[in-house]
């Protein structure tokens, strides 16, 4: 007998506890279940820090303490078929669950590239798992010399964070002539690289790895040009794919990019089935094209559309698309990027200008803790519509990038930018005379 | 023999650099001159930093760097009268200046209220004058018993940085029940409340200072509850009046509040003359009326439009009215204020709803430097448009103010802002499932 409950979220990631959460607020009368099948899942954002700054990496753990309050139950499962026809989802332990609405947040699996040797041990894929994060930590901990693969967020923070272990040696290679090239342009990138060898990370751009080397355990690696080099651990950070196998098997549609395709409201070609996160697909704000965006931040905004729109359209979307927008941490130095990058921009075909300022993030200046600010914005040049900014800066530009965030996704315009009102104040943000966000603007205004 | 200028700028604090720079970017070729009656103005925001966490109060100085590559010209005098007709501008020196278009930026004075014994030795409103205020803070720093007279802003500030100086008594006098009134609700007031008194400021709210006593200097205060006290010296905080009587004499219109009537293009009743900053009337954003703030970012933004729209109206505003919106900082914690309160919507007669939230600005909440962040967001409760938000955290809670702010001059819905995709960084920001100004239009929508 199958089980019968209202709502099914398969999913206990930032993606499918949202989604619960809203649902829960929007519809109190349904009973709503949480399938996960980890048993204890990880914050994906915070894993690069369980390995150093997190005293105890198990702080990183989701925590499920607001589910019972908002009677939402788990169980720990995994879901192997859907069946569409009779509304049910059946189990790895054999059990069966009957849905009237179903929310697949199904996460993404950590790209595994087609390198010869990449099975060996001391290769580590991120997976997004505590019990399996616990034993790569313990292994690194005793690890000499480390390579990272990728040299985007994931493993440019992966590189700051494990080289402040004692006694490793850390590499970082990526295929790319700069660090982050997909969300930042090389101005930005710069400011990562020459922070991460000051900390005493190798760097090797425009560096492909062909090989691992090694018997059982990973010994060395050697790369596109011939050389080789001796490395004892190496952790994957190249990314992730849309995990849509379920989805793929009960027939759903896919999108052109590599998820699940969905509507406005996060509705499968199913309109009992909805997909949310990085198994969904996205399309970008201001193109329409496939947006391979995987992001926590960007998986909840999806989740609350998910979860208020089950039974109704409640809360309506406007086809607003997904920015990608986001902040990295780099020993200190924050980098934001939202939106389209000059070379993104340019790439699409968009005729631009952008503005750039740079200035101190307290005034004046010699006030304690005062550091560097720097604030890039893209604008259409024909309709003066913000369309991205990078910031690099100290912790207020984690926000920065969201005050640039809210305008674009608002549609704001340069001279709406330029005579913008903001809170400004010594210890906190440059002078008003000297606000980056509307000097940048300014800036730009005066090339148009 | 008059000098001919073409734009004259009467004011050499923010607002008039601002007008000054801005109508450089937008008219070339025209002739600016400045004209400011102090040699050394300085920041205004930063005034309360020079008497402890500025080594040298000199930082605070207002920087004349740029004018020079900006072709923009500054003289020292005093502007006596306006003469409409000819357009001039008659100086205490005895100069005359001619203008095709006149910028005053005259800013504000400091109350000082009808106490007796206020003329006192020993009292000091706060004038912007470097040479001044290096006087006061000689006194200061020998100074034992010190009230600051208003639990605004200034007061706050003011009374949570001189606490630092060694062998000091603070004593902060406010007539209201709470400090910050008029810009935060009590729930945030007693944050900043608990802190200073943590730091060993003495708190007097309720309380109205009735008497300086003393002969030529000031040597205590009497209360209106008849209470008396010892102090050696006193800083007025109790805020500023906008500087008008030069264009009172010129027979410019009043608004109907306090300062200069200008029109949505800070044009005054004569279109060649321009009024900007504390001087200039400002319109609520919610209701049209007279909004009596005063604060240097609203100058800047004013300035901006000045600047842009001296020749032609090159810089479209549409209405949008001035919103309050501040930070202020006391000894590490961040209290921000945009639009308006829960007290001053109901005031004014809004149907509102609230919600807040509460969290750690890093995620896990276990990373070094986390600390609590709380947000409280007011929306109008059947057009769902935002209208108010406060916050209070660490560092970051001063853009988060700016996130609200952006979203209040672009009248988001509260469904748009619990759908907002967002930067989440573990480092710089609650977790994505958690970031507060998503949880606190949930928590609102909750009660809709």
């Amino acid at each position: 007998m199958a089980e019968k409950t209202d709502i099914l979220i398969i999913g206990g990631g930032p993606a499918g506890l949202v989604s619960a959460g809203t649902a829960r607020r929007y519809y109190p009368d349904k009973r709503i279940l949480i399938m996960k099948d980890v048993v204890n899942g990880c914050i994906p954002c915070g894993i690069p820090y369980m390995f150093w700054s997190l005293k105890n990496p198990g702080d990183n753990k989701v925590s499920l303490d607001a589910l019972g309050k908002n009677r939402i139950e788990v169980v720990v499962d995994e879901a192997v078929k859907i069946d569409r026809v009779d509304r049910k989802v059946k189990t790895k332990s054999g059990k069966e669950y009957e849905y009237e609405k179903l929310v697949l947040a199904l996460g993404s699996l950590p790209i595994k590239p087609p390198i010869a040797g990449i099975e060996k041990k001391g290769i580590y894929p991120i997976y997004k798992d505590m019990d399996y994060l616990a034993a790569v930590i313990t292994n690194l901990k005793k690890a000499k010399d480390v390579l990272v693969l990728g040299g985007g967020f994931i493993g440019v923070e992966f590189a700051d964070e494990i080289s402040k272990i004692k006694g490793i040696n850390v590499y970082l290679a990526e295929v790319l002539p700069h660090l982050l090239e997909n969300s930042f342009d090389e101005d930005f990138s710069l400011l990562a690289e020459e922070k991460l060898k000051s900390k005493g990370v190798n760097l090797l751009t425009n560096s492909k790895v062909v090989e691992f080397l090694g018997k059982d355990k990973v010994e060395g690696v050697r790369f596109e040009n011939g050389k080789e080099m001796k490395i004892d651990n190496a952790i994957l950070g190249i990314g992730a794919r849309p995990n849509v196998s379920l989805a793929v098997n009960a027939g759903l549609d896919m999108g052109r990019g590599k998820g699940i395709w969905v509507d406005e409201y996060m509705r499968t070609t199913d309109s009992d089935i909805f997909a949310v996160g990085d198994c969904a697909g996205k399309r970008d704000f201001y193109t329409r094209k496939d947006a391979p965006v995987m992001l926590a931040s960007t998986a909840t905004a999806e989740a609350r559309i998910a979860g208020a729109n089950l039974y109704q359209l409640k809360v309506v979307r406007e086809n607003k698309g997904t920015i990608a927008i986001y902040s990295t941490y780099v020993d200190g130095l924050v980098l934001g990027s939202a939106g389209l990058t000059e070379k993104s921009a340019k790439n699409e075909g968009f005729e631009i200008i952008e503005g750039k300022t740079e200035g101190m993030d307290k005034h004046p200046g010699s006030l304690p803790g005062a550091g560097k600010i720097k604030v890039k914005l893209i604008f259409s040049k024909s309709s003066g519509i913000l369309m991205g900014g990078q910031v690099s800066g100290g912790i207020s530009a984690g926000e920065i990038i969201n005050v640039i965030g809210m305008a674009i996704q608002q549609r704001v315009s340069i001279t709406e930018l330029e005579t913008l009102q903001m809170a400004t104040h010594p210890y906190l943000t440059s002078a008003p005379t000297m606000y980056p966000v509307v000097l940048a603007a300014q800036n730009a205004l005066g090339k148009m």
